[in-house]
């Protein structure tokens, strides 16, 4: 078994030199597209374009965004430092509003703008947060996998919707290791197809079997006993235990509500402290041309509208349980999670 | 308004000279390309692949393959009406095979069959069969959208499924002309995007505002209140109102539910006598390649399995009503239809 390339964030966002590199999503898994972003406004649009995706991921890219800003700033020779703060209050108000719904972003660059004062190299800075941010994320992914792992069973079949993240492939990778036979389906997650580009391509990249399906074929999988439990991410969690997560995992959750199949979503580090439900989550509408167009072809006619909207909320009360870094919570004590030890 | 194309089956499966043409329905809207069928293995082949689709058309498109057989047969100048029989057979076993889940096709073909004995010109009354076999379908689905367009209110938004055929169509253009402003979300139904391609064109023709979706976004619509009303087709439906249909009405079924949203299955001819219940209805399962492509292009890794059904079932304790020809019935009295006034 090899590393899948999604395990970990540094393989596909990294420094070379100067400049950012982006291993571009969209062209998984048959394309090998390094993106090269040499000032933040690249980052930004490489953001916005999904070049990368996952809540975690696209926070530590928009944070080394702020990385290109300030390498600018210094390299440029300005000795100011209150300026170059405002530099970097420019640079974080475009990539802060890149992705709308995942709150880690504006997370991980408030905490990297509020910690700025006192700091005599503001970029040799930023990057020791990132660094500090990656391992972090790189620990929490392996400890939610830890937990989930445990609700495995030998023989199951898991459903998943979008990429859930490495989260999910160490808890494959786990129960692999401890000799739990997994089958995985995939949905292929339309418009974009990260189930099927991402998800899917990388649990066959650790030798476990896994069958891709369309998105509408869920519930009739249910229907003849084919999904033991479903995993998802969640791009945000509220206090109520509400989860956002890409669009389709409403539905996905419904369908198996109605069927008695547990659905668990892989939580990493819990939910977000400004968010007490639903309404505090905004929903992403992204460009409908993203809807009326496959693979670079028009799929319907010139006088219908398209309409994206990127994420969905899921109510408390159709999910099993919420699996983050700290233990495995029932949605409704979500909140239990601030209290609880990491 | 001009009338759709899909709006007749006349339109898009015809005869011209001895061959019968297909407006290959994969191509639609932004090619109007034209499938030359010579013989009924052509036919068979056009019907698998999906030139044409809708359990209707389908139907009448292998009726007209039985009749490229008679012709051939009869052109061929072999005067054994017994053994024309046998060739006919065969036609017919190649024929029925091509789709399993819809019972139009083997009814139809049922009835040719049983009624050559004392046909003196094979062709010619297998002609008068398709004939009035396209009329009773066109009377049918005007019939059926009369009684659908008396559940639509002034301002409705109604979300389909797949192509839901010309019933649809119908009770829009009444709708419209009864000065009700209906609009029209589609989902664009994965992996043959018959919604994108047939649906939301279609609508668009006749001048209603059609907005286009993918097919896990559909909850979501439905938990902001943009969806008044469900409609789909139906491919087979049972005596106990169990609804075959394109993969994907179950969840979108399961979603209505949820949100209170009435689920309405344009079922034209009713029921399948032969047919019970779920138990009943085969369902078919299609080449897996057919899902892990799109647009031509490979979306996943190269270790990746697919699975395609076609179908699925949903129960009639999720849905509101049946809509055929004869009226609306409510789908546990589904076998009232066959004592109901045509």
């Amino acid at each position: 078994m090899k590393q899948p390339l999604l395990m970990d964030v540094n393989n596909t966002v990294f420094l070379r030199g100067e400049k950012l590199i982006i291993v571009d999503r969209r062209g998984l898994p048959a394309q090998i597209n390094e993106l090269v972003c040499a000032d933040y406004f690249q980052v930004a649009r490489a953001i916005e374009e999904m070049a990368v995706q996952g809540a975690g991921d696209i926070a530590i890219t928009a944070a080394y965004g702020l990385y290109l800003a300030a390498r600018y700033w210094e390299d440029a020779g300005n000795p100011s430092r209150s300026e170059g703060r405002d530099y970097l209050q420019a640079a974080y108000r475009r990539l802060v509003e890149t992705r709308p719904t995942g709150h880690h972003l504006k997370t991980l660059l408030d905490k990297i703008m509020n910690g700025l004062e006192d700091e005599y190299s503001l970029s040799a800075w930023i990057l020791s947060r990132i660094k500090q941010a990656i391992e972090i994320q790189n620990k929490r992914s392996e400890a939610t996998g830890r937990w989930a792992e445990q609700l495995l069973a030998d023989g199951d079949t898991i459903l998943t919707h979008c990429f859930p993240g490495p989260a999910l492939l160490h808890m494959l990778a786990m129960a692999e290791a401890g000799k739990k036979k997994i089958q995985v389906i995939a949905s292929e997650t339309r418009p974009y197809l990260q189930g099927a580009r991402l998800t899917a391509w990388s649990v066959s990249e650790l030798d476990i079997p896994v069958t891709l399906i369309s998105d509408n074929m869920a519930a009739y999988c249910m229907s003849r006993a084919m999904v033991s439990k479903v995993f998802t991410a969640a791009d945000r969690i509220a206090g109520d235990g509400t989860v956002a997560n890409k669009v389709g995992t409403f539905q996905l959750a419904l369908a198996a509500q109605y069927h008695g199949v547990p659905f668990y979503v892989l939580g990493y580090g819990g939910p977000d402290r400004q968010c007490q439900g639903a309404e505090d989550i905004p929903i992403e509408v992204r460009d409908p041309n993203e809807v009326l167009f496959c693979a670079g072809v028009k799929i319907t006619g010139d006088r219908v509208k398209g309409f994206y909207p990127a994420f969905d909320l899921t109510p408390a009360h159709l999910l099993t349980a919420i699996i983050t870094d700290r233990g495995i919570f029932p949605p409704s004590l979500m909140e239990e999670y601030w209290s609880s030890r990491p």
